[in-house]
């Protein structure tokens, strides 16, 4: 989705990716490998204006030695729960209480700090026990519901934002994305992103996951990097937030973040419907990301734009749920 | 841009083109060569759902080879200004008188018959001379504005129409659209475009030019294609020309041409302005299309979302007009 953002602005793109058969090689130069090899990502980093990512466990020293950007230092909150907590606290961004179960009590969410992803290697405690070093708790957290800001912020310090997205998961995926979220809390979140944003001295797209809760809001994630639920402003945004992770990775200026229609967003998660039947929905927007199917697998999405709630459940019925 | 289109929705691309260099070779597989090469065109279709084309002069009998859609009719019909006049006056479609000088009077455009474009091969006759064959008379217009009509018609006879653009021309060059056109007839323009969808048969994105004086509508021309008047579509529609026109040859269904915005469309042309300054035009969409410069010759198009007169301004003086 960066390529087909980036090539009309008439960029060209080089991607590593650990998949020989990886979708990007339709749309840039394909090198297939691991992240850690030397050879390939020089050759990736050679002659390219700037090299970035868009998977934030990709491992630091890889980000390091290509001269990513964002730099390594979002990259190594974000990997790792517990600094990526302690780093909200700090700036005082609300977040639940974290780290033994005595700090938490119990029940609690216990998580490993690293490699998380999509709900995957999490558990609920029900009784104090004592954690390794790699795992964290995190306090359960009663809350009306999720929210995600997508930030973004250019070379020059620049800061835009979209209006805070509506999120729902399932199973620890997300399904289903609405912006603008009714009545949000819109301040408070810009607020708390701006902090990270400075505190990092970053550049690119950002996003911050929060819950809601009576009004408050409480700091659940950064990804430092484009976001599912920012998928939405390729079709109803002014500037979509892969574009504006180009532009501001590459210096340009940032684009208008600002929404064109309501949106609601289903992801097809672990098997394609039919594309007839999807392109069937009225003003959908159909995404396929060219992955063979996998239970839990994000196979793609479709943005419906400014849908009636036929239209929603017809497509929450399509993308089924696997 | 068809092909930008067509990714995300699983397609894969393969393209024919006389340059080694196209830019198609940045989104699918380039076969470079002439468009009469049958070993080319055998390699062109084999496997593919689907042949198709974005250029009204290719030639009927490598559409027809490849059995492209649309098929060879709306070609060779398009590629005969003679036969195009004659198919608009039998359909009743209203049209400027044409013929011979004496038949349209002077002063009138003498146009080639076949392979004008972007008004190469026209001259103003100003005395009653004998023709060519090859030679058609146009009677001179004087006309309100140039509008043009986007429409779509699927494998199942289905037809959308996008909004009447407007239209501003120089040196036979497009360099401005802005849709929807005000106050524009609608119902008449979509009545003459749909008496040629049906009289062809036709199935994919096929665009109508038009005259407007006093209200009335004359056809000028037909190209079934899509079409440069409708590259606004990418970015403030529903759905773009190039999805609609994949939808319709593939045999899937239509989606919404409804607009999302006022926009105006400025062409880049003979030279491309630097990125950056594209870039900071406000809700700017920058389309590059990687080509060399060379005078005369479109780049690239810049889509202005809802601009108001000052970034309008602002973008044409950008824009040059080589």
């Amino acid at each position: 989705m960066l390529a087909l953002a980036g090539i009309p602005l008439g960029l060209r793109f080089r991607f590593l990716d650990p998949a020989a058969d990886a979708c990007t090689g339709e749309v840039g130069e394909l090198l297939a490998g691991r992240y850690d090899d030397e050879t390939l990502l020089d050759r990736l980093a050679d002659g390219a204006a700037v090299v970035t990512y868009e998977f934030e466990n990709v491992p630091v020293a890889a980000a390091r030695r290509v001269g990513a950007v964002p730099d390594a230092r979002a990259l190594e909150q974000a990997q790792d729960r517990l600094r990526e907590k302690e780093l909200f606290r700090r700036l005082g961004i609300p977040t639940a209480r974290f780290g033994s179960l005595e700090e938490t009590g119990v029940p609690a969410l216990v998580k490993t700090r690293r490699l998380g992803y999509d709900g995957k290697g999490q558990r609920v405690a029900t009784a104090v026990e004592p954690l390794t070093s790699d795992e964290l708790a995190e306090e359960i957290v009663p809350f009306g519901r999720e929210l995600s800001l997508v930030a973004v912020r250019g070379r020059d310090g620049a800061v835009a934002f979209y209006p805070l997205t509506e999120n729902v998961h399932r199973d620890g995926i997300l399904r289903l994305s609405r912006a603008p979220a009714a009545n949000a809390p819109e301040d408070a979140a810009r607020d708390y992103a701006t902090r990270l944003l400075e505190e990092l001295d970053y550049v690119g797209v950002l996003a911050l996951e929060l819950f809601e809760a009576d009004g408050s809001l409480l700091a659940n994630e950064l990804a430092p990097r484009v976001h599912n639920s920012g998928h939405w402003t390729i079709d109803a945004a002014s500037t979509s937030q892969f574009e504006n992770h180009l532009r501001a990775v590459l210096g340009l200026p940032l684009g208008s973040t600002e929404p064109t229609a309501p949106v609601a967003m289903v992801n097809l998660v672990g098997a394609a419907p039919p594309l007839a039947e999807l392109l069937a929905l009225p003003r959908a927007r159909v995404h396929l990301y060219g992955k063979e199917p996998r239970p839990g697998r994000k196979l793609g999405h479709v943005t419906l734009l400014d849908p009636d709630e036929a239209t929603l459940a017809a497509a929450t019925r399509l993308a089924g749920g696997g």
